[in-house]
């Protein structure tokens, strides 16, 4: 096989023209990577709800043409100019959010987000020169959250790479891109829960599901699902969660019903609507003494908190978290590990697959509200 | 000399017969202690903020005639039925809030606010039986927070005294029964600053300049004191303090004037004037990605807490605090020994002294705004 570093590729990618209109399989060109770029071949990626937020971009900045996509795993084609760390061959998972290792954040041991490369949904271009790698016949396409994996082979900066153990299938570990491990991390990074506490998760979706796995991992004696789907709880048993409340079935506050339930509130909630209603009550369910909530989903930008301040001064602790509060490519390998090691479940998360050529039954899986998570498979 | 156990005790007590009217010493006679309760000798006591907040009864509950004071150091003088971690020639501060060691908060190790003895300031009876141990002429005078420390002798539960090393001069550590391990605490237990940090004190009251002189022994590198009051900042100096904000001074928010200063915002702020407006801007003004910002003050009961959430999503966090934190028998002890050790300066907040026949100068002093903590010494 003839090297194509250096080369443009010439390849198929699912580009959307319009806002809420199908993906369109076409081919695009795509430019050799520049200046601390890396090309990757991608051979799974999967479809994460941001994808289709943007896609319908009823509140954002609207960026057409563009290709979507940003939980996925590939492989190292070639690298630009000052990459260091990634050589072609390498398995690596595209991860929207960046670690440039330089700035505070990346030196500050408690932040995971990096100055230079924090999540930007309005840019469609790399940053180092503004351009797109991304052309058909001359026209660029615009890059999504710096991966754009709906393509068989997409250009990131190194920073948005993680690399990870060859050795894992990346049909499977490609959901940690986002979703799984922004769940995952916000209970075992940042909610702490101990052995035996009792944790209540807002929203049952899969970043919720995740939550729920990672107090499951923990030890959690009483994981309480919170979801205005009661269809939801079925699945949700399986990710460790033992108790169901419908807000619907009540006529009082959720919290109400969960201090309740468990003498005073829950040791620990997470919270992943971003609903402000939700995240309210996700913060005053949970213990006075030592409850901590943690935020996960993101608001209305018009959204205000509003709480009584002697519900913190009864010390309780309210945090946010980003991606769990991982450090991509610092810790992302460590969770990779964690499946192959058996200790974090992701097949359960895996409902549906589909070839690339299907790329929009993915969509419609996930706006019929059936999947958690479906892989599409860029070999098929 | 006679033992007085099991006698009733006449003494002198400062008492309060009328909000806002100066205290007026009178001889009382102090029943001896009953099940669970501990009667002492006070040798001195300091005035507190929330001594006179309770004194002119503006926005409470009247609960007259009452003898105030709860920062206070003495010595044990007899004990009641059940009592055995005290016994008489014991050198105690006791505390407005109490440790059972039995319910679920003393269990836990991270909460001090115990079930059956935290802070009621309704309450002006003991709980054993709802009666007063303090009387004159038969008519019961009510205790205030279960401490009434403005008198020769008074009874507190077991719960609410803590046994400290013997050769610790009390009218120096009896400042640590509320304010001065408040703000300390909130600062070393809970904001946890790391060496070479950025922390920001807001109110620089006696609660406020402990919380800075936690932030100087935990070797912060810049403490910005934040007051209405520019007169205060020569005093926050010897409190660690290197500079400081007027909010008067500027026209914008507060929190934009410290992140201008800081790159950004300070790693760790510490609320200690509980304005709610102020409390907002405490938590605004710390870091993404790593900023904690911890209430100590007490808010109006009508105070409601508004901020955008992503203020939280972008990982910062904010919690509240009581009591420093601290579990009043378990760790007030350790921190005597901290000012025995000189890891602790409580000089420099003892601003002034009275004897007891004089206490109303006392309130005098801190209603000017002159004192920081004055001592009331009960001998003279």
């Amino acid at each position: 096989m003839l090297s194509t570093a250096g080369q443009v590729i010439r390849c198929k990618a699912a580009v959307a023209w319009e806002a809420g209109k199908p993906l369109v399989i076409e081919e695009v060109e795509v430019a050799p990577p520049q200046k601390m770029e890396v090309r990757m071949k991608i051979l799974y990626t999967s479809l994460c709800r941001t994808d289709i937020h943007f896609w319908e971009a009823k509140s954002q900045n609207p960026v057409f043409p563009r290709i979507f996509g940003h939980e996925a795993g590939g492989i190292v084609e070639s690298v630009g100019e000052g990459v260091t760390e990634l050589a072609p061959g390498d398995h690596v998972l595209p991860v929207f959010t960046g670690e440039c290792k330089l700035c505070a954040h990346c030196k500050s041991q408690e932040s995971n987000m990096c100055d230079l490369l924090r999540i930007n949904t309005d840019r469609g271009v790399m940053i180092h020169d503004g351009k797109s790698r991304f052309s058909i016949n001359g026209q660029p396409i615009y890059h999504f959250v710096g991966t754009s994996t709906f393509s068989e082979y997409t250009v990131v900066h190194e920073g948005c790479a993680a690399k990870i153990n060859p050795l894992a299938p990346l049909d499977k570990v490609c959901v940690l891109s986002c979703g799984i491990s922004t769940g995952f991390g916000a209970t075992v990074n940042v909610a702490k829960p101990t052995k035996g506490s009792t944790v209540a998760v807002f929203g049952l979706g899969a970043v919720g599901l995740a939550a729920a796995e990672g107090a499951r991992v923990s030890g959690a004696s009483r994981i309480i699902g919170v979801d205005m789907n009661s269809n939801r709880f079925d699945q949700a048993k399986k990710f460790g969660v033992t108790e169901f409340v419908n807000p619907k079935d009540y006529n009082k506050p959720v919290q109400e019903v969960i201090a309740e339930m468990t003498g005073g509130g829950v040791d620990r909630s997470i919270e992943c609507t971003g609903n402000i209603d939700v995240m309210i009550s996700a913060f005053e369910c949970v213990h006075d003494g030592w409850g901590v909530a943690v935020l996960v989903g993101v608001p209305h930008k018009d959204a205000v908190f509003k709480t009584h301040p002697m519900n913190f001064l009864n010390e309780r602790t309210l945090k946010g978290t980003f991606f769990g509060n991982y450090k991509p490519r610092s810790d992302i390998p460590s969770v990779v590990e964690k499946y192959m090691n058996k200790e974090l479940e992701l097949e359960k998360f895996i409902t549906h697959q589909v070839p690339f050529s299907e790329i929009n039954k993915a969509f419609e899986y996930m706006l019929k509200g059936e999947s958690i998570r479906c892989i599409i498979s860029m070999k098929e």
